[in-house]
């Protein structure tokens, strides 16, 4: 017996070996301070889980429509409205269970098998792995430092194919925590409008963009379809819940989908969400938020002092892209060693692709500015730069 | 621009037109009886709740492994040797986001794109949807009473081709309730086996079997892939909570596939579900049960003094199929008629496929004796049968 031939086209995540390594060293009683992982340590605030805790105590724990509690969707709409002055109406919003759900949704709504998806490399791996899932052809192009590690519309034109179905944007991107301005989506907008090619953008840092000149793509292009999640910006990891905002043509067969496929996103989750909207929740999250700002200009110096290169400065997310060319080992290797004799767990570039992946890592400032600053000590005593 | 062809096959449920006609009578002030619905009214058992109280107070909110809380699948295995007598290995048990996402995963990792699902009709649609979802081919073979409504391995034979990869089985069944018996699933696994096909059993309904000599079809194949879910036995459709049991070979590729389609599932609702294994909940499921079992008697036997035929018994879940020739109308002509007329909410046989759905309506006796009685009441009076 064996699997479907899509399976061989679904790598395992080396930061699972990285994360199974750590856990071992762990057990063996070293300190690890754990870089490797893209989820925040703080708990979910404090009024979301509340609203959790009400919920359950009401018995609001049956199905849910479809598409998702419809106060939900409107409270998400009318976030679009107070922090980006965009007005999307509330039936454009699907409530799914986490952005991968409204990835899968996104990507089985509109490429069809063998269709083709263009994606950057270095990117999240999962997007490749979704379009394979669905037996599409993911086409990752190479990007660098010139293009801020981002895709552009004269990049894609010249990659460009007549299979081409879907382009998938990140922005701030996984690893590299790089946006597209303003500009640069508009321009790749226009390209898929013009190409007659979908525009998905995956959206789930952009309430974590640390500087301004970015906007999300619903400002620009009524027709792209937005990804969004409660898991990044509103710390809501484990409760599964994210978001698709899509054009109106598309709802009723991404409705029908969703009926099959998820049948209803999580209740207790989305009455949960409801409170992330709540004033003392955003003032919270406001305060993280700046938290992270802070751990970002802090770890961007000291890769500098330590050796490695961080050639765009990133925007948002929490990730730093770091090149390591510099310190003479191929990331994968400076990986194991600096777990191995640092107690510091970063994540090598291979996880995100192939494009230059031995000369980066990724550094998630998911801990406290303390243990960074432990960590960046840590790595100088292993590089010899103490 | 337009949707991706896979959305041609994947029509909305009928289902879906009547709860929004019955909802329109509802706010008209009528009183609809909701017997269309296939969601127990009962609410999560306290000990689930407190569980999922105690995980939200205590910030067990983070992800968990992409299989799902070591100690969940660890009481699921459990479960089938104290329930079946059947030993599972815990780490065969996959934790999915709802039983939706364990059939999504079964039949993307074991089928390739235009391979053939062989599956019943009349049978739960979302099945046919999921395969078109990942461009498999859904081949529904007609059932009817003759084989208690399910496939079996003559009829398997008869429509084999060298292109099926997969048999999905649904026992009991949605819509009819009925099960396939243990010689039935042994032969039908012996076919599989020897023809090189998977199969996968969807056991959702396991637990809501009420006659004997029906067993879990982990018990006579260890190479079946098993769904099952905490919606229905258990009382927690709104958490979005299921799991896959899987034959060792295949859980390297699982694994994969679950860290990337879904990353983990639900936290707080593996954390309640660790509670449903409770002799304090079993207790209140096994009277909830035995209350179904009372419903299923009334409704069997009213169903004949209405004029319907119930052609073969229902064993389990809570549905009865039946079978409407004699009153003289077309299954959705009736079913708009009672719903008009009577008040009276049931689901046509063309939302569970095309073979003699004209025949057909499903009943979920998802509602108190009490309101069932009234249903029968309210028909018998519309139907001339007062």
């Amino acid at each position: 017996m064996r699997l479907a031939h899509r399976l061989d086209h679904i790598a395992p995540f080396q930061v699972m070996d990285i994360l199974a390594r750590a856990r071992a060293l762990e057990a063996q009683g070293r300190s690890i301070i754990h870089l490797e992982i893209g989820e925040p340590a703080e708990p979910t605030p404090a009024p979301v889980v509340a609203a959790g805790m009400a919920a359950l105590a009401a018995g609001h724990l049956h199905y849910t429509t479809a598409l998702g509690l419809p106060e939900l969707r409107e409270a998400i709409a009318r976030h679009y409205h107070a922090r980006h002055g965009v007005t999307v109406a509330p039936e454009r919003v699907v409530v799914t269970p986490g952005s991968s759900g409204a990835l899968l949704l996104a990507l089985g709504a509109l490429a069809d098998a063998g269709g083709e998806v263009l994606m950057a490399d270095p990117g999240y791996p999962c997007n490749r792995h979704f379009a394979r899932f669905l037996d599409l052809v993911p086409r990752s192009l190479p990007v660098g430092p010139d293009s801020g590690f981002q895709l552009s519309a004269p990049l894609l034109e010249d990659h460009w194919s007549a299979k081409v179905q879907a382009v998938l944007l990140a922005s701030p991107s996984n690893p590299t925590g790089t946006a597209v301005d303003r500009a640069g989506m508009a321009a790749i907008a226009e390209l898929c409008r013009t190409r007659g090619a979908h525009l998905i953008v995956d959206e789930i840092y952009q309430e974590l963009i640390y500087e301004p000149g970015y906007v999300t793509a619903l400002a620009l292009d009524d027709g792209a379809f937005v990804i969004n999640s409660f898991s990044k910006y509103f710390h809501m990891t484990g409760w599964r819940l994210g978001w698709l905002v899509a054009p109106q043509w598309a709802l009723d067969g991404l409705e029908r989908l969703v009926q099959n496929i998820f049948l209803a996103p999580s209740t207790p989750a989305q009455y949960a969400a409801l409170a992330a909207f709540a004033p003392q929740t955003l003032d919270i999250l406001e305060a993280r938020k700046e938290e992270l700002r802070a751990r970002r200009d802090y770890l961007v110096a000291a890769l500098g002092a330590l050796g490695f290169r961080v050639p765009v400065r990133p925007q948002g997310a929490f990730y730093v892209y770091a090149d390591c060319t510099a310190l003479g080992l191929d990331s994968q290797v400076l990986c194991a060693k600096l777990l191995d004799e640092a107690g510091v767990a970063l994540t090598p570039g291979i996880d995100f692709g192939t494009h230059d992946a031995g000369s980066y890592v990724r550094l998630a400032y998911t801990v406290p500015l303390e243990r960074l600053q432990e960590a960046v000590a840590r790595m100088a005593a292993c590089l010899g730069r103490g």
